[in-house]
């Protein structure tokens, strides 16, 4: 098992002679998470020579459950880590053995404070070991409708931890078959096993729900969250769970979306189902962590009115303050569905009185499917710092993405960061091995997302692939341009949905433009775009001033999204100078150009990185070279045969 | 199990008292087949009454080995039937008992001799009891790697028996897993009973055969015709399965074509692959049936060059003569694959010195799937009379399609029509109750193809829902209807290919184009269409004069394929005086409001045929309906966008 792009160093096989000194009061005493940091020093190459480590329980308020600081002694002579707890101790002790690798003196002192209450992956793993949406080979947490714990779940629990993330959802949203099963006894002695093991080292153990399930048990027949004897059956099982398992983290659910069921077939609203659960689940310190993507999938692409992009807002905005506190409403960062370019959800700035948190994916279903390199960290960024105008009840905090998830804003004791998982069983955890720069980045980003996606990904390549300037140069290069590029040499200008439909890979510009889903460009002869101002489906009145007004109009939106929110002439002149159609050929052509010149990086480093490494990310880049110019043709033509403009600078168009 | 779809009665679970008298020399003692028809006669309802059949075995050469002659000997008192054969008297008895249901006063007098040697379906059934391109259920073939023989098996030998179709494919020519055993010891002994069941009633077996097959050998370890290990390696299995199974008609193979395997990896030609298994198989009798569908199925969308609908064409057309006389071509109606509407290859034009069969398709894949109504027979009756032009070297013999296929334009010894069918182990076999037309017009235009579509039509209307004027008017209304009304709605002018790409259902008109099938419109804002003439692909060229100078040019090339031959403007005036961008709009509005009045036809039939069959087919019509709407609105407004030109007729478009 190749262990490069986890960046965790294989552990030594004996014990090193590394001494580990405890102190302070109210010290865990077989504390599994105390352990396994004294299992990490102990056996970890880098902390060999490293002195003596002090692990310093402290009462620390600004550390809080999972801070830690770090500090150096005597440079050369050890270190000591303080924390209030064990997990803090743990995450400390990671962080030490990452930060000896990536410092040159070993004089290290950092105090780390997680930002988010909540800093999750969500896995949409079935039990057949099949992944929806994934690119790395099957499910490393089921097969063949069976759970499976070895190794490799423990490197996994290993991995989170040392990048802070608390929370895992280990099956699908869309909870089938045999899942369905996983709070039944069927499964729960395995689910339990899981828990341990993950709470061992930190992190929180989560379930997709079946919403419906109480309409299997022949007594209750109903899903209905009012009725009395569906309330009970929830809150007998969640005795039951808990009872086996009381540090089991919550339940995630999809709810009256894409065909699963919910609260809307009783008439009831998405509050009093999430609502009926919170309930049930309290008492045992679970929490409730509803989707909000909500929407009509059977639209009739001839309906003007309806808009997907509205859906999420229409349907939660006017139930803010009517959540239970144990409810978490899980958003996706934007309206649609992770394009590579959309605006942030106007949910995030409607809301005040209701925990939220975000979603992001870093599987890359519509950004190349791990097959091309697409680091999505800066793209990340970008949203959390999205201004969302809100008016808070509390002079002088923040109110970004990130103010308002975090919590912050309006003070919801809950809320923090998730994103769709990228791994599998494939050799190297991600199919390609730099889409493992979104695992560690993405965890790093929830921990502190004061990083800058540089930071981040200058990190995460020099424990993985070493500190050779040139390898660290070329690499963050090619992260840095990866999205830019994706975003250049597919749909433009903030259309999105211009692939291949179902499997949501390659170009096919009208693939969803006559479908059910909700996803048009209504592109014609003369120009493409969604008029999503208040002429249209008004979209861009739900958010706050100045956006709405800013959005309305195509001259103050931002020109990445301007086909998003409005539906544009092809001869309209961007700030560049260039038509929306010269934009669109010159993007495309120099998009392709872009994926040759990180192949190119790439090549630059062989010999300097990991020799199988290479083989599979040179092998990767040829792909992404031919399939980014397919890309590039394909969309290109597409505009071209509608318009017979040619390109200015006499490029081919087919 | 309903049997309306396939016009058989239920038989009497008692033999009737009808007596059967056999006279003539050569009465094949215990003949399975004799047997059999014996058992229909006694069995049938209809022939209750009928008095005496004598079954009459006489030395007539003009009746073959198949033919028969229905006699009335005195009108009420009972008929004769004469044949050279056991099978031409089983043909004879079904045929006598179908006309007892037609006729009005049981006088009945028919001579039938079979047009065509070979009549066969094709199935595409895989061992796992899946159905590739199957509408109706799974498989009554196959189910979980296993072969099924069961009352539907017989029931199924029979009806093909009572339309003369005599060969029988049971396996999908994309021979996989399982499927690669029908030849092996595993599955001989099942192979064998289900190939006595068909020969006792007259239909030969056949099975698609792996081309690869040596190369699971470790001793052969090659597929190459040539080598004389392969060589030797088929004649000792072939040797294995006839000693078992002598009656076994013999294989069918797809080479070279779609990832499967052929002699091409070896640098030979399909005619060293197709002899080398013919000069095996021949000193037992049977014969190699060798698909044409070869193409470049990795084709660049942007090659203008390579023409698909050239391949089968440029592959075969030089190996003329090459070919065993124990292997037939099996050569689909048109060069691209089983559209709505294509010209018909020109490869039967162009070959002399081989036998050759057509291939049709009465799986509707690209005709409504078996949920539209699509009868297929007035098209194929307009390929198989087609002109082919070519010069034959004996005087007097005709040269279409017709002609050539079954044998008489070159005087080749093998020939005939074949179908990939429409069968599943749906309750009313083929999905559709209307869709059985199609399988039983089939079989009577293979044996009898001077038929008219309608008098089919009428024939299996009666025998499948009785007699009544008003069923059978709007019936065949419908039937007739049909093929150009899905036509009209789908893809225009011949073009081909506006389908939703893989499952071929529902309109999606970029679907395929920049895909690497070969299959594309070339639509932009001004024009659509594949220049095929000699400035383009060429492809117009390779049929006979006068039908290339007439495929050369737009002025002569028949309007309903003038799109699959050239690159048109939308402007260019049809026949009709309205332009083809007119023409597009009009059809698919036409073909829209035909589907309302088809199922308008139905409706009025409520009460006057069998209750479940009619609720199927209301089912049907109203997706039907609805889904020609969606096909008119798709096409309509693709080609709105790409022009804005609108409707001269005001209708909307989207």
């Amino acid at each position: 098992m190749s262990w490069t792009t986890l960046w965790l160093e294989k552990r030594l096989s004996e014990p090193s002679g590394l001494k580990i000194g405890e102190e302070g009061t109210g010290i865990p005493e077989a504390s599994p998470r105390l352990k396994n940091a004294h299992k990490e020093l102990l056996h970890s190459p880098v902390m060999k020579d490293a002195g003596e480590v002090i692990l310093s329980f402290t009462n620390d308020p600004s550390l809080g459950q999972e801070g830690y600081r770090i500090l150096t002694e005597d440079p050369g002579k050890g270190y000591r880590i303080e924390a209030n707890t064990d997990t803090g101790i743990l995450f400390g002790v990671f962080r030490l053995i990452a930060l000896r690798r990536l410092s040159d003196d070993g004089d290290i002192s950092e105090t780390g404070v997680p930002y988010h209450p909540i800093r999750m992956l969500d896995h949409w793993d079935n039990m057949d070991g099949s992944i929806e949406r994934g690119y790395s080979g099957e499910s490393f947490f089921f097969e063949n409708d069976r759970i499976v714990i070895n190794e490799r779940t423990e490197d996994y629990a290993r991995f989170l931890s040392s990048l802070g993330y608390n929370g895992v959802v280990i099956n699908n949203v869309n909870v089938k078959d045999a899942a369905c099963d996983l709070i039944n006894q069927r499964f729960i002695r395995d689910v339990k096993e899981l828990s341990d093991l993950f709470m061992s080292y930190g992190v929180k153990l989560y379930l997709s729900l079946n919403y419906a399930s109480p309409m299997e048990d022949e007594q209750v027949r109903s899903a209905d969250p009012l009725d009395p004897k569906v309330i009970s059956w929830w809150e007998k099982k969640f005795e039951e769970i808990y009872r086996e398992i009381p540090e089991l983290g919550g339940f995630l659910v999809k709810a009256d979306s894409e065909g699963r069921p919910g609260p809307f077939t009783y008439g009831r609203t998405q509050a009093d189902g999430a609502n009926m659960l919170a309930r049930a689940i309290k008492k045992h310190g679970g929490i409730i962590i509803w989707r909000c993507f909500v929407y009509n999938c059977q639209q009739d692409w001839r309906d003007l009115k309806t808009d997907r992009a509205r859906s999420a807002y229409d349907y939660f905005k006017d139930l803010d303050g009517e959540f239970d506190d144990h409810v978490i409403l899980q958003i996706k960062n934007g309206p649609m569905d992770f394009q590579v370019r959309e605006p942030v959800s106007p949910l995030f700035g409607g809301m005040k009185h209701t925990n939220q948190m975000i979603e992001f994916q870093i599987a890359q279903e519509y950004t190349g499917q791990q097959r091309h390199v697409c680091y999505l960290i800066p793209w990340f960024k970008e949203v959390l710092s999205f201004e969302t105008y809100e008016k808070p009840e509390q002079a002088g905090v923040g109110t970004t993405v990130l103010d308002i998830v975090s919590g912050r804003t309006n003070n919801n004791p809950l809320g923090g960061m998730c994103a769709v998982t990228n791994t599998g069983n494939d050799e190297n955890w991600t199919g390609h091995d730099l889409a493992a720069a979104n695992l560690y980045g993405f965890g790093r980003l929830c921990f502190d997302p004061s990083l800058s996606a540089e930071e981040i990904a200058d990190e995460w390549i020099c424990l993985t692939f070493g500190k050779n300037p040139k390898v660290r140069e070329n690499i963050k290069k090619i992260l840095m341009m990866s999205w830019p590029a994706y975003e250049k040499y597919s749909a433009p200008l903030g259309i999105g949905w211009m692939v291949s439909p179902n499997q949501h890979y390659g170009p096919d510009p009208d693939g969803y433009e006559y479908s059910r889903w909700g996803t048009y460009h209504k592109a014609d002869h003369k120009g493409i775009g969604v008029d999503r101002s208040t002429k249209g489906t008004g979209y861009a009145s739900l958010y706050n001033e100045p956006l709405a007004s800013m959005y309305e109009k195509p001259e103050t939106t931002p020109e990445e999204l301007i086909l998003f929110f409005h539906h544009m002439p092809y001869d309209h002149v961007l700030k560049s100078g260039k038509t929306i159609l010269q934009h669109i050929y010159d993007t495309h052509f120099e998009g392709a150009s872009d994926a040759e010149e990180m192949a190119g990086l790439w090549q630059e480093l062989e010999g300097l990185v990991d020799e199988d490494a290479f083989m599979r990310v040179t092998k990767r880049f040829r792909h992404q070279v031919e399939h980014s110019k397919e890309w590039r043709d394909v969309i290109n033509s597409y505009f071209y045969r509608k318009t017979l403009i040619p390109d200015e600078k006499g490029r081919t168009l087919y």
